[in-house]
């Protein structure tokens, strides 16, 4: 068994499902979810995603041998500092942040001696929705989780989190902090902003209604992360702010170029760079594409 | 029975699905299809979409009652000019183009007092694959078609194209050919070009490999569309120049608006954008969304 006791602190997309592929696959004998409110406790405990619940950071960490925190990057260094006092000598601590450095930071300042436990972590996974109703067992089968552990980071806590992130089913690495900000800069923040972009632009033209009424499933495709938690997004770009904005300049910059092959009339620059983008795309990214869905990039 | 010879001109995704569409429908007595290699019309023949196969286009028009001119948008043209001799004096002419406005000034100059019978027409349907091998009966099923009949348009033709569309499981709405390539700008053109430009952006990193190693569920989304055939949608963009610059500028003025208060650490305004998107994301496009798939937008 994997953990006597584990406490997951956020019972939403991730924490709940976290909680359900740990108990599919028995690596925990209990698991002790904590929400902000009474409400989001009782509708976990009723899913049968946990075994007990609270409101109480402290109540939720006592006695617990392993310790998730899976809240909002902003939320992050108030729950450490909550759950700081209540941790046992032996507890590994790890989190499912979409930024590393800054969440880091946070552990750093508020665990003191017990941050050699603490393993920053994040699954590369997820979907649109959230909270604990949207939460399933499978949402991490095959999916990466990126491990972050710096020079002090214990190796036998970061052994643990990784067992306990197989049993949910992922795939484990390994990867330095700041390179996974600058990566998921690009991966992840940089699309979130450019849909969050366009979304709010097309709502803002005079027939807003009409364009989403025509919206083909291509259009359907790139927008759907602007359903996201618009304040969870919002936290994660503040939090990486220097990289996103890198990635934010580098991406504006090659779209001007475009914009002027477009206004000039060259179409071979145009065909070339897009040409560029469809080989680029088939060669990285076909291997991890689901099938086509019927539906419409016209 | 809608037709006794359904000519059409293109078997690729969409004259593919549309051929088996109408036989699923028992629409039409005989499908012939017309390619550009005899390669593409032996594979069209030896998958059962078409009855008879060419890659001669007057011979294919050639005592036919229907005809759907489904080549790429830059190829309607010299399409049109071949066909003009060989139709009969009642065949309808219809097309699948993704911009309205250049295929009518094609049209008109090709048709000359044959123009009247020609029906413009866009299936907002797709996917980013090609070729026949790609092509489904499904594939217009609930999807919209519209149509932009010109002043001249007979109405008959209109109603025989409707009922094709129909019989093939689409929605058909009638608009304005100006209106249409706006809102089709902003809605399919634009977000293709963002596509592609995110795309050979992120090829063009350092760390090219690994952004698209770890890219999650919500990336691919993104950038499906970019593995769009690049040719096609070169000349889509060049056919719909004005309205497509015209978004293009719209887009990154907004874009420089977030970003600069990213820059200045203006979380509130931030935040506003963001939320403005997700609500119009909601409110206008919820209905449209196929299920969420596992996989990420972590």
């Amino acid at each position: 068994m994997l953990s006597r006791s584990t406490a997951i602190l956020g019972v939403g997309l991730i924490g709940g499902s976290l909680a359900r592929a740990l108990r599919r696959a028995g690596a925990c004998a209990e698991i002790v979810g904590c929400a902000s409110t009474p409400a989001e406790v009782g509708e976990a405990l009723e899913l049968g995603v946990i075994d007990r619940g609270t409101t109480a950071v402290a109540a939720a960490v006592a006695g617990c041998d392993l310790v998730v925190l899976a809240v909002p990057v902003g939320a992050m260094r108030a729950v450490f500092a909550q759950l700081a006092p209540a941790l046992g000598a032996d507890t590994v601590v790890t989190d499912v942040g979409s930024v590393k450095g800054a969440v880091i930071a946070d552990a750093r300042a508020a665990l003191a001696a017990h941050y050699r436990l603490f393993v920053p972590g994040h699954p590369v996974a997820g979907t649109e929705r959230s909270g604990v109703q949207a939460s399933f067992a499978a949402l991490f089968d095959s999916q990466r989780v990126i491990l972050t552990p710096t020079a002090e980071t214990d190796r036998g806590a970061v052994d643990r989190v990784t067992a306990m992130w197989q049993a949910a089913g992922a795939r484990v690495e390994e990867m330095d902090a700041g390179h996974h900000d600058e990566v998921l800069a690009a991966t992840s923040h940089l699309p979130h902003v450019l849909a969050f972009a366009l979304v709010e632009y097309l709502a803002g033209v005079q027939e807003a209604r009409e364009v989403f009424r025509f919206a083909g499933g291509g259009f359907r495709d790139f927008t759907r992360i602007a359903a996201s938690s618009a304040p969870l997004w919002c936290d994660i770009v503040f939090a990486n702010r220097p990289a996103v904005l890198a990635s934010l300049e580098g991406y504006d910059a090659r779209l001007r170029v475009l914009t002027e092959a477009l206004r000039r009339g060259d179409v071979d620059a145009v065909r070339a760079l897009f040409e560029r983008a469809g080989a680029a795309r088939r060669t990285y990214a076909r291997d991890a594409d689901p099938p086509a869905v019927p539906g419409g990039s016209g």
